[in-house]
């Protein structure tokens, strides 16, 4: 076992983390409890959407060709036969000259093949005048024009927004096939460390971590396993990671503020299973290390909640998303950037930003304030091959 | 009662549904269930954070003055006393001329201000040489500099990031009171309507639009309560909005995609209270009805899928907010535009456009179907005051 490994580049890191992903589980839904769930199965139309020829309007269902050259001034004259009734398909197809009031969403009765405006015509006892022309198809989806049988309507792997979720049911799944979440064990370590609701005594600081990555990877889809505070004991650390391991698909171990917390943490991963990274080329986050035991990754974060949170959006993100089987989706904004940011080649700096106006502004101060989580609203990257950025550059800003 | 109002500008319609949102109630949730709800009351920090002087690095404790001076030629000399421990204060302040070894997160002894990197200080024996002076408050954060006692940390009517729960964690909000969901009733009305589980006979659609709004209140923080699919008959539907009425904050009435259906949505309001806007200048979504019963906003959506998102997004999503007591929180992304946008000046149009590097191609075909809600990523609003969008303009997208 060695704890002195190289550190390796973000990217590295990434390739890491997706290469140690467990497969992804699946599970069937109701599609009212599938929203943001990630899709496992495409979902297909079952028949025909719609299943008939369709007016889009209310008006008169007509045959196009009827209403060729029809103006104010020589408007086309029809017969009106009747009404289409909401909610089923009218028996009798008109007959050459005619047409049928159609309310929007009626179905089209046979010898029609668009519908006329109400608003462009005018009825005079049993006579329809048509003021425009409209062109076949005007006004009127066909049947299987929004969907044929059998083709995909929504692809595995999307994230489920509001709009799918319609249009699943409109195709006729109220159950679709989704991600399981993924049980995400989560474990703070030091001696520093109370629980929330105590009042630290002299020296200590109370665990935001635990919520921090509780509520990051549910944000994610996952499902957290909360593990509580583990003084920095490498028995004690040990027998609560293989705990961990055994109720969750994965292990995020924060805390190692100070560096015997942070080799326990790498030591009790290597009793357990394999260190694969210890140390990466980010700032901050550079103490961070991966690793597997039982098959199931374990991540190592910074004991500091500023650094722990960079880490889970530089690296844990894309293990969420591969064990979820899905993209890493994140909302990013161009901006222009207000001051310099200098930065060491070699390494990948994280640089929070408050944006105003279409203008981002770092977050110096001290890294280490946590109050900087709340005053961002994102994070610059400064690649590895860059030694800074200047004032007035573009950036994308990591919406966090 | 007149059915026959004028048509309202989208703005109108927004003021309406802000004057008419119910107040918001509150509750105190466990901050770990707190995710994304909207924070109900400050939260500020109960004592100083961190409630000592901490070290932000593994190194030595030192008075900052001792080292003015200190390089690799000549370090700084400090006598070493001994370790501070983590989660503890070290009883003894150190004497001048010494130094203490702290590890990151550790506290700094009486006598101390700064800390050295143990990367730029070598141990000879008892002997610290330092070769690089430190400035006081130099990898330090001292105590109340992230938060004193009595700060606030976190506003009233945030919504609660990760970060945002990390941080009230940190400032010992084990439980925060946040602003109740709203219960919104959905009802969808029309006789060509059928449930999800049926296949739709002829002339029949299923009804897309119950889950559509579900799954949109859902994701705005609201409990949605279905009340199912009513046929087109006054007193059944006036039955199943007085019914929503009693067990809800806000009722949504989708359908009427015919002219029938919406007359009976609005004649339904007016009966049980008052009909305020019957018709907005907006495209999709013109046939919008805005009204209040029993102190309780009912809004009647167009019957068609497309055009109801479409008016969920650009007037309920008010309605919601001002009933969070929060602000519309809406992702938006810049984009040249690929195609000529044409548009009636005094109508607000929201055209479905994709996005590909950074290009928003509008996403024309028939706006009746109900694909188009999967393949565009966002809406592009073009102004009642504008008679459309140019080719290659710049134009923010609302990612939808």
């Amino acid at each position: 076992m060695s704890l002195f490994l190289e550190v390796v580049s973000v990217s590295e890191a990434v390739e890491a983390v997706r290469r140690i992903a467990p497969p992804p589980g699946y599970e069937e839904v109701p599609l009212e409890d599938a929203l943001h769930r990630v899709l496992a199965r495409d979902v297909a139309a079952d028949i025909d959407i719609p299943g008939f020829d369709r007016s889009t309007v209310d008006g008169y269902a007509v045959a196009a060709a009827e209403t060729t050259g029809a103006s104010e001034a020589i408007p086309a004259m029809l017969q009106c036969q009747g009404r289409v009734g909401m909610g089923s398909v009218d028996a009798g197809a008109i007959s050459p000259g005619s047409c049928r009031y159609v309310p929007t969403g009626g179905a089209l009765p046979g010898g029609t093949d668009a519908a006329v405006m109400i608003e462009h015509a005018e009825q005079i006892g049993d006579e329809i005048l048509v003021h425009r022309p409209v062109a076949p198809g005007e006004n009127v989806v066909f049947r299987g024009e929004d969907f044929k049988a059998g083709e995909m309507a929504l692809a595995r792997g999307r994230i489920l927004s509001p709009r799918d979720i319609g249009v699943a049911a409109a195709v006729g799944s109220d159950r679709v096939s989704v991600v399981t979440r993924p049980k995400i064990g989560i474990i703070s370590t030091g001696n520093e460390l109370v629980p929330v609701v105590e009042t630290p005594g002299p020296g200590e600081v109370r665990d935001a971590n635990s919520y921090l990555a509780g509520a990051f990877v549910t944000e994610r889809g996952c499902h957290p396993v909360y593990f509580g505070i583990v003084r920095d004991d490498r028995t004690v650390l040990r027998g609560a990671v293989a705990s961990a391991l055994d109720q969750c698909d994965a292990v995020l171990v924060s805390g190692g503020s100070s560096k015997d917390e942070r080799d326990n943490t790498a030591a009790v991963i290597a009793e357990l299973g394999e260190v694969l990274v210890h140390g990466i080329a980010l700032a901050p986050g550079k103490p961070t290390i991966i690793g597997t035991a039982r098959g199931k990754p374990v991540i190592g974060l910074p004991g500091h909640p500023a650094s722990a949170y960079v880490v889970l959006v530089a690296i844990v993100d894309h293990l969420l998303a591969a064990m979820l089987d899905t993209a890493v989706s994140r909302r990013t904004v161009r901006a222009r950037l207000k001051q310099n940011v200098p930065s060491a080649r070699g390494r990948e700096d994280y640089v929070r930003v408050s944006l105003r106006n279409g203008e981002a502004t770092p977050v110096f101060g001290k890294s280490g304030l946590l109050n900087t989580l709340v005053q961002s609203e994102g994070l610059v990257r400064v690649p590895a091959s860059s030694e800074g950025l200047e004032v007035g550059e573009k950036v994308e800003v990591i919406l966090w």
